[in-house]
């Protein structure tokens, strides 16, 4: 374990919290559900007297403490629907259920909760979820920073589907679907008080309508593995990939979508927008002959309309990920190292 | 709504976290599953083509806050595992698996998290549940304290358990599977840094095995509820059975098992042991007829050696709770009405 305490950076979707996930809770809660580290935990449910009817479940849980609560696109209440739906959409699962528990500081304005509160009501319905159980506990002033929320989120992998970081393989496509950096720069400036001509805004969004799309628009098996590039953004998303596939990816500098407002918010502030946390885009690695029907689906769908073919899945540098500049050049594209930006989500 | 800020009494289990459950949360996630209010929801899952095999999954969440850290008979970790595990098994699901989240001050010990995870994996396996998904978030110091853990849990309830808190009916049994007190009692000490003779201990246990044995020993459709009296005591879990029953509950003061030492504890801090939180108990409301085999169950078990009949579910006093002291004398036992006692769960 790297030092004898936690920081921020163990937090961060890095280097540091990997340390953690492998040195000590791997180690310790040691399950093969566990240890493929994907976004949900896909868990089968047998049915031994009629086979056909087994299912599986799919599982995953985030906490989420981003501050500001309130921010341009969203707030914590829409970001903990949205980013526990997602990571249900990246396993293939409709997701249908989920649990909220809050954990409230002494002294919190009930009138901010209940806008909160309301805020997820209206987010859940938009995607067709239910908040079906929850837990409050309430802190002393000084022992939380105003709220927290843990969503866990339910779904049911349909049959056929079979979506797992590892199953990439050379030639794929890499596809995303819209800009990179909106969230985590949104959240920087506002922490900042920085103020730019046309407005950051969050891409927080649900986005099982458009995965359910795009596993319609393309052949059984096409989609090989989804993920949502959250902390440590779309660097550490293809690394995670590239890592638990043993494949390497190489994608295209000038093919990355980016607004001109992120971009500029991320040189004034000395960030890399590939590190930077999305909410509502996701990597897609698609068989090469499907790759044409899957960014279609996805062009139709309103929060796909940006996405593009950014790189393949490579038998070279196997387990890397290699961006090639807009110089021509190559760079290896690394796992975020120390803490770029703490209580993003 | 009360007030207008949320105090610590709102997350006591009592009267102003019901007023918050039910003019907040109920009225936003309005849905049919969410209003039975029961410790874990119950959600369908057919099977059109094969109706046998439709199953039925429980899901619960609680998260953690308690102080210390650390006491006689637990920690945070194992009282996250087995709590999660008892509001499922209070649904009569067999649990299966949990969910993780971890909320990590900047500057927490490595050694305690570590301590704490392995506390949790002990547990997870002595209650036969796995640890399958997880997250971890980090906070600069100074906006949490130390550690908060979220467990949430999922189960399947076998075919023909019907369970709930709505289904006691008059002439049912009320049993409560031991001692009340002790989990809150050791907390409170601890805090206080009081000492005893005989030093107290929390009760803190998974009680699947238990219930999955009782179940067994009774005939089907016996056990009408069953609730952990975790937060808000005992009092408060007979009064929300009686609330959700729409029927009375009679218990008699000297029926109910408590140590002398928490006993004495209460005395000395001016608590009444019937609303202080346990952590391995359960109260069982039970037919007539299966109650003597439903005691017989729990006694043969090291988590109800000190089970007992403590009253009766009555057509009198409707949706409230009477208590015949050990005088004779009767009064009304109501829900918690403030804050007993914060971050003791």
């Amino acid at each position: 374990m790297s030092g004898d305490v936690i920081l921020l950076a163990h937090g961060s979707g890095g280097k540091l919290g990997q340390d953690l996930v492998e040195n000590l809770f791997l180690r310790h809660f040691d399950n093969p559900t566990l240890l493929k580290l994907d976004d949900s935990a896909v868990l089968p449910i047998p049915s031994p007297q009629c086979p056909a009817a087994s299912t599986r479940l799919a599982l995953t849980t985030d906490s989420y403490v981003v501050s500001p609560l309130f921010f341009p696109g969203g707030d914590i209440g829409k970001l903990a629907v949205c980013g526990t739906v997602n990571d249900l959409s990246m396993s293939g699962a409709m997701p249908l259920w989920l649990s909220a528990g809050f954990i409230l500081e002494e002294g919190l304005l009930l009138a901010e909760l209940e806008r909160i509160v309301v805020s997820m009501a209206a987010t859940a319905e938009r995607a067709g979820v239910q908040i079906v159980t929850g837990d409050t506990k309430v802190v002393d002033r000084g022992s939380a920073d105003r709220l927290f929320i843990n969503t866990t989120g339910v779904g049911l992998v349909p049959p056929g589907i079979e979506i797992a970081g590892d199953r990439a393989l050379p030639g794929d496509a890499v596809i995303l679907s819209g800009t990179i950096g909106d969230h985590g720069m949104t959240i920087m400036t506002q922490r900042e008080g920085l103020q730019f001509d046309s407005p950051l805004e969050s891409d927080c969004a649900p986005l099982n309508g458009m995965v359910g799309g795009l596993l319609e628009a393309v052949p059984p098996g096409s989609i090989r593995c989804l993920r949502d590039p959250t902390r440590g953004g779309l660097a550490t998303a293809l690394n995670e990939l590239a890592g638990r596939s043993g494949s390497g990816i190489q994608i295209d500098e000038t093919a990355i979508p980016i607004r001109d407002e992120v971009r500029g918010a991320c040189e004034l502030l000395g960030l890399d927008p590939l590190y930077v946390a999305n909410e509502g885009k996701l990597v897609a690695i698609v068989t090469p002959e499907a790759a044409e029907a899957a960014l279609t689906s996805l062009h139709a769908h309103e929060f796909g309309q940006g996405a593009a073919l950014i790189g393949r899945v490579t038998e070279a540098h196997a387990g890397r990920v290699v961006l090639r500049t807009a110089l021509g050049a190559r760079r290896v594209v690394d796992t975020l190292a120390g803490e770029q930006l703490p209580r993003i989500c």
